[in-house]
């Protein structure tokens, strides 16, 4: 079935074939990516984009000598087959199994982690100046896509390198999408290098111009002198980056081996800093992947012969997207903001009916922070959605720039606590963290569905910042009541004696579940939805403290500085004889691998917690 | 003495006034600032380059009505005195007294709160986009210095604000400078804009050119055509903008203050984003200050005829610029980091002594974070030192992209603590907190220099990511001694009864304080120097939770998440009955003021933490 997939172990392997060999080989590694992510899921579009590009680089350069750093990193699942883990596909993603991201204890051809957006420059200038340091010899290529361009520390480390003059290529992988469609001025320029074939048209007919111009007078010799030399911006077209002193080649067609291969020979021999702009195609090669590349971004298994199919799974981030346009039409000063991703948070449906109110600002999530900021300081309700994980970049605007001047914008935090498939880079789990320490948040998470609207109602007439944390995946449905939802006031769901359990967000889910476990066995506790982080029920807390042998605390988020440490620090305050034990992450990064079997081996399953609780009770 | 300058109570006077009157009331300004600055300390040098700006935008524009949003905000001075607080500049960065920033609570014509850098063109951004929202119509303008363009969320907002193609100015005050030399390509760029006479000329001058082209033959006329077009990039000489989508005006002589009007006048007729280059001169009309700009920034009082004398203090910043030049030349691979603060974090005399070893990457702490990732990845030991509020920038990227791989890289968190007159924007509170919650890493913060410097070879020999905090200020000498510091080993420093008082860095000088205030008193605690965050002393507390009844902690940081928090929670796992009171600030923000004055607010000073273990012991 394949010819030649299974011969190339290393990157040597490939150096032995022709031209015709290698494009064969793009043919059977497209193949087999759409049968084992089918089969896996994970990320297919952005892969299929870069197999020649993956191809040439590995017949050109030398690896692990020479480095390469994948921006974001989910487009290497080709440099991880040509560099031998091929026969590992099938556990990819998997608990314990191969990355989807690069990993430097995963191969010594992964030069640089990456999860992340726009790291890849910075972190490749690193790398560049030890190498300078050490005086050794080779080269250090970041390939960062178009999208990833649009993070602000792309062009701090662009404005770092052009600098430097370092020997360093940037290639930039252009396939005009974020996640989704990629925006920005940025996005504009880079269409325009793309589209304008006229270019090279230009630059030869100019020079048959330039030629007359001496002739016309002497006069103006010296300025068409300078005319001539400033005119290397217009037919070299890459003016943005040869301004910042960072020599341009392109554009050259992605999907084209033998272009590639003879771009990067010429990119080894020159020395100093340089992008190469890169055409391709997300999701080349497979049909349905091609019509619709966001959708075959991240991706569940599916059926290769139908594609994917519309999930009917009422996600918490299509809650979110139906209730923000039920408010929107209520209310004209509601605006929602996002970073690159209108589909991911749920949002879409809000981009097509309030264009004018919706706002994509790249994938810049400080830029967005501190947007919103200003919005809001001139009368606008702005909610930005975005995933836990990519808020940590405007950890400082939440400060500075919402928080300070106690401004009433909305955090949606999507992805909250573990993602699974994605792990370490992509987990959720120091929002409760840092979110805890900054003043005038009010900080709060759903156990439902049910809860989720209601909380986004609330912050409607909240006056100050407000952030809402919820997970991936399918929305839970518990109870859908009348009662008002007040801030700082926890729900005791079930009453109990002994042991309170409180939960937070979607571990009152298993809290419940736990407590149904227990009572199997005939102990009753009580649980209760701790649904605000900040403020805490202080009420509550003054009620139960008295009352509980135990008071435990679960929350899918690292136990330092969170949720059960706030309570922790409350009891300790009210003097509580009681036991108190905190449930939550450790200090570690989580890896990466199926939801429920991360929760079980750290302690967050329902079962655990239920075994905890008859040891501690017993 | 002044003839105009009291008579200026808001931008309406200023407009009665002629150019003549104006260019004497700069004359006055410049003088008042001088006199101002110099007694009670603040921006001198920002603020004398903007005096002709600052009253050629309020001669053209309306604020409140029209917004504008200075971007750091140390530079807003005049347009203080402008908008009627002139007479309160002797409190200036005084506890109660008028804020060295821009603040919405001070007046209506400060439209934003600034003080960290590259926010204003997000935030004029969100308030040009609300404005178009709720179809107002006034003018937004941010006002954005060379330096702070090298951060990557103005970069985002160009990008944005390029696609939106909404009315708002960019007013780039470009004076070569961030607080040290402006660093980076763009700068160079800048440099090339400045510099350039022949721009205008070639513009004239290519004119004639072409009207020679369509003369030369038809063949070729519709290429002429299309290079006519595209050589507006190099009449019009801001390239790099354009291809943004921004309208570029400039570059405009900053001290001019006729050619500043002529160009806000233009500027308020047309309607589309645009950036106007202002050249101007950091310190103008200040002999010191011109010639030493960095010197001048942000200043103590000081003799106005004899300008700032050299101090003879030790700071905990130059204490690190002289460790860390000693441990360079012992071990070859140590690198220094910074972003745009050489002199700030005293790391002066590491860039002369080792120029090719110290990196200066542009005020783009998220990108000095990874960049020194990358560099740590690749064998060499970078040391990034940074204001800790600044560091506040680089948080996801010290999560992702050190701590994750588990790379040696050493932050060293300049101005930990409270900073005093610089206030909310600036006191470093928060980084306790949020470096706590990040596996992997080793925190510490020093009781005095010794310790400094002891902490500084620790983080040599360790090779996991580490974090050092320390206050700004004096350094304090406590003991210097021989003892070896291990990681996570506290310093029982002073053995009493009943009580022990754990301080971390700064607060531990306090501790001691308080325990002679109650010695005086014939009560004797213990004191303990809390020296690592991360490990916490386990043995240690292990050690003491039995013997003493009450267990008190301080920190110069925000409870929530910090220092208390962590030594609370393992008390409760422990089973503490004994009492912890945890010191620190409580959650909200702390103003501005001086900082004993600010301790004493909020119950850190010695005095205060005395007086509630009285309380509570009695």
């Amino acid at each position: 079935m394949y010819k030649y997939l299974y011969n190339v172990n290393n990157p040597e392997d490939l150096k032995k074939m022709n031209i015709k060999e290698l494009n064969e080989l793009t043919n059977e590694i497209r193949k087999f990516l759409v049968r084992s992510v089918s089969k896996t899921g994970g990320h297919l579009a952005s892969n299929l984009g870069i197999v020649e590009l993956t191809l040439a680089f590995h017949y050109i350069f030398e690896t692990p000598k020479d480095k390469i750093v994948w921006d974001v990193g989910h487009q290497a699942y080709v440099h991880k087959m040509i560099t031998g883990r091929t026969s590992e596909f099938e556990t990819l993603r998997k608990f314990n199994g191969l990355s989807g991201f690069p990993k430097r204890n995963e191969s010594v051809h992964d030069a640089f982690d990456t999860g992340h957006s726009s790291t890849s420059i910075s972190a490749g200038l690193g790398l560049a100046m030890a190498r300078d340091i050490k005086k050794e010899n080779y080269e250090v290529l970041s390939v960062i896509g178009d999208g990833a361009l649009t993070g602000g520390m792309a062009f701090e480390a662009l404005n770092h390198l052009g600098h430097t003059q370092t020997n360093m290529t940037v290639i930039l992988n252009d396939n005009e999408m974020s996640i989704d469609k990629n925006v920005g001025s940025m996005s504009n320029y880079l269409l325009k290098l793309r589209t304008n074939k006229a270019y090279k048209k230009i630059k030869v007919e100019f020079e048959n111009i330039t030629n007359y111009i001496p002739k016309i007078g002497d006069t103006v010799y010296k300025t068409a002198d300078k005319i001539k030399d400033s005119l290397r911006y217009i037919v070299s077209p890459g003016a943005l980056f040869e301004e910042m002193g960072i020599k341009y080649f392109g554009p050259i067609d992605g999907h084209d081996i033998e272009e590639l291969i003879q771009t990067f020979k010429t990119i080894k021999k020159f020395k100093g800093p340089s992008i190469v702009h890169v055409i391709t195609k997300k999701g080349k090669g497979y049909r349905f992947a091609e019509d619709h590349p966001e959708k075959y971004h991240g991706v569940s298994p599916f059926d290769i012969k139908k594609g994917i199919q519309k999930s009917s799974k009422e996600t918490y981030s299509s809650v979110v997207g139906e209730k923000m346009v039920e408010m929107a039409a209520k209310d004209k000063n509601i605006v929602a903001v996002t970073a690159a991703m209108p589909s991911g948070t749920g949002l879409g449906k809000f981009q097509n009916t309030y264009p004018e109110r919706f706002f994509d600002v790249g994938i810049a999530e400080g830029h967005a922070v501190t947007f919103a900021s200003g919005l809001a300081a001139n009368g606008i309700k702005p909610y930005f959605a975005v995933y836990s994980t990519f808020l940590q970049r405007g950890y400082d605007q939440i400060i500075h720039d919402i928080a300070l001047s106690n401004l009433p914008v909305t955090l949606l935090l999507d992805r909250a606590g573990i993602v699974g498939a994605d792990g370490e880079t992509h987990h959720g789990v120091f929002d409760l963290s840092y979110l805890n320490s900054i003043p005038n948040l009010t900080v709060m998470a759903p156990m439902d569905k049910y809860e989720l609207e209601k909380m986004l109602e609330l912050s409607r007439t909240i006056t100050c910042p407000v952030a809402i944390r919820y997970p991936r995946g399918e929305a839970f449905k518990y109870k859908q009541d009348d009662c008002e939802l007040n801030v700082g006031e926890w729900d005791l769901i079930k009453k109990g004696s002994k042991v309170a359990l409180i939960g937070i967000g979607a571990m009152v889910k298993t809290c419940l579940k736990c407590s149904d476990i227990l009572s199997e066995r005939g102990i009753n506790i009580t649980v209760i939805n701790g649904r605000f982080l900040k403020p805490l029920d202080f009420n509550m807390l003054e009620e139960i403290y008295k009352e509980y042998d135990y008071i435990m605390t679960v929350e899918d988020n690292v136990l330092i500085g969170g949720f059960g440490s706030s309570v922790s620090c409350h009891l300790s305050k009210l003097g509580y004889k009681g036991k108190l034990i905190n449930i939550g992450f450790e200090d570690k990064f989580i890896e990466h691998g199926n939801v429920d079997i991360l929760y079980d081996k750290y302690g967050l399953s329902a079962t655990k917690i239920a075994k905890k609780i008859i040891e501690e009770v017993k």
